[in-house]
């Protein structure tokens, strides 16, 4: 099989780590079988700068008809609004109709308190459809934004969080230690304020999960959001899978990025029908890029993830688990985990473990 | 001078925290020349089901003709949406105009690391303006909230942020001991997707900022509200002074509680012209109600903090000090911080220091 697979670097450290993506492709073993053809694309400031657009429709198209999936790097926001920018990360999610983004955040398992989460984030509605508008009052201006919770998304995000539930529960069948014996879901809102929005998100989401093929295996709870912020942080080990509105999953994602010790670890894939774009969570950093000290595992990791959802499952194991060695072993680990290894290093003794 | 507070102990442990702030204020000693008069007033689920009712009108007529301030508990949401049920404590700030939610969380001094923050967080508007509807469309049902920021909310927040950064170096000049040296505003928002209201919130934070009065003393930096979950959890000890729209507000406050061990730890002022409602951050948590063992410390903290908002704080210092002493010494502790002290004998020990 061969997986044609577009690059969008962005800009600043997002220019390092997705050569480090390529890089892992290029280095899987023949015998998985699987080849790869890169193509190039453009989106970000720097493409802002250049042609006028975060987010050239030739990456749209591009990705549209040629590739099979992607990676993404990083954008630098403008530290001042800037007239027409916008970020194409969120455009491209809504223009793929990429629903969902899945971020897994991990310790290693010898970590003192191990944790082994994954946080569904719904990834085109929420406060992101950006409809907004601004108008003048006697005591000022006032602005407002819609935040739109449809149906469709919640069942389809809280879908994907059930199958990802029991796609974990199979893992751990199949020996893979973890720290969690059952499956488990845990819907998070805000219902107790916003009762239609979050109140449709909330019992769409358990009806999703009421479905036949959970109800029998997959736990489901609730979280009211600020409660989960304080319990992520207090009893962390205790999540499996959280489905979250879009802003929500944000937040979260980095917070939970907090407990494994930088976010320079910690992969999402945005994903969609038979389309999955790799991207890591942390941002394009400008204060550290062109150093070579950026950690690439985020994204290796993303490349995984990327797989995971192209089906090719095998290929995703290989690579989580040399990361988990170069991990584990920590000797040559990036500045932001307390160590002193380049970005080059790093990626280099994750190609070894292969 | 004889204050007249409202107490308002609503549901849960809100009926075992309250007494114990009616308590404190009752032993303040007679050198302070305060007295207290008290109101006992109804809200919260159980004065729904009773009368119809979660925040009966009888309740904000007392405290808007009657009261200098007041005490609310905190009150139970149910467990599924109930028709014509809406949170007390939110319709109470926006009918009193309590434009301030003013949240302090601090360790204790001899903290391993040591933290000591104020969330200023907007209390009026922003998706707590519950203007929701759902339409039905082909593909199901679709529910969308405002979010609304105004540039009168959004100044007058910062300004308070600011005044409270100018107050806080106030007291580290006076000699009071502190992890920070000089008065920083961190104005949290995520302009980088919402252009206009969280730009707005941004910009006008930064306008009221600029005022003469905090230009040459007080320091200002911002944070994209993501990036600040993940801030907080990994170098907490930085902040001083957090301003934020209402509800990243909720979510920061919720986060900074977990990380001094407890939201039982972690007070509230709903703070208007001349009028605070003390409030302890945490829930009616119904599981641990009627045990005498709920942590009194966040509503004790509360009550010393609407004393400072009514101009009372060398009460509002001694307060501070009792509980300070209680924490340090760590012989009385309630459940939540690993002791086994109830309830009654905190209170008790903590009367004891005054
Ligand atoms: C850069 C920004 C628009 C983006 C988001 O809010 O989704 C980022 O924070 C993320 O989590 O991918
Ligand atoms: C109970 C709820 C409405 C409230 C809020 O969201 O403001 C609570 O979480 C708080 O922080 O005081």
């Amino acid at each position: 099989r061969t997986l044609r697979i577009g690059l969008i670097p962005g800009d600043g450290i997002g220019k390092e780590v997705i050569p480090a993506g390529r890089k892992i492709l290029e280095a899987l073993p023949a015998s998985l079988k699987l080849k790869f053809e890169f193509v190039d694309l453009k989106a970000g400031f720097e493409a802002f700068e250049q042609t006028g657009a975060a987010l050239p429709e030739k990456t749209v198209e591009i990705l549209k008809n040629e590739c099979d999936g992607a990676l993404f790097g990083a954008v630098s926001s403008p530290s001042k609004a800037v007239k027409g920018y916008s970020s194409p990360i969120v455009a491209l999610r809504k223009r793929l109709d990429l629903y969902a983004n899945v971020r897994p955040v991990k310790s290693v398992m010898t970590a003192k308190n191990p944790i082994d989460m994954v946080i569904v984030r719904e990834n085109t509605e929420d406060v992101y459809v950006k409809e907004e508008k601004t108008y003048d009052t006697p005591e000022g201006k006032v602005a407002e934004a819609i935040k739109r919770i449809s149906e469709k998304a919640s069942f389809r995000i809280a879908t994907m969080a059930g199958e990802i539930a029991l796609r974990r529960q199979k893992i751990r069948d199949s020996g893979v230690p973890s720290i969690h014996k059952s499956p488990m879901v845990t819907i998070t809102h805000k219902s107790n304020v916003l009762s239609q929005t979050d109140g449709l998100f909330r019992s769409t989401a358990r009806e999703a999960l009421a479905a036949h093929k959970f109800a029998s295996s997959v736990g489901v709870e609730e979280q009211i959001v600020d409660s989960m912020v304080y319990k992520l942080f207090r009893q962390p080990e205790t999540y499996d899978v959280i489905v979250a509105p879009n802003f929500y999953g944000d937040i979260l994602s980095d917070g939970a990025a907090a407990l494994v010790g930088s976010l320079g670890l910690v992969p999402s894939a945005n994903v969609g029908e038979g389309f999955a774009i790799g991207e890591p969570c942390h941002g394009s950093a400008p204060d550290i890029m062109g150093q070579d000290i950026a950690n690439p595992i985020a994204t290796l990791r993303s490349v995984a993830l990327m797989l995971e959802f192209l089906d090719e499952e095998v290929a995703a194991a290989k690579i989580y688990s040399a990361v988990d060695a170069n991990l584990e072993e920590g000797r040559l680990l990036s500045p932001d985990l307390g160590g002193t290894a380049s970005t080059t290093q790093v990626v280099e003794d994750i190609l070894r473990r292969l």
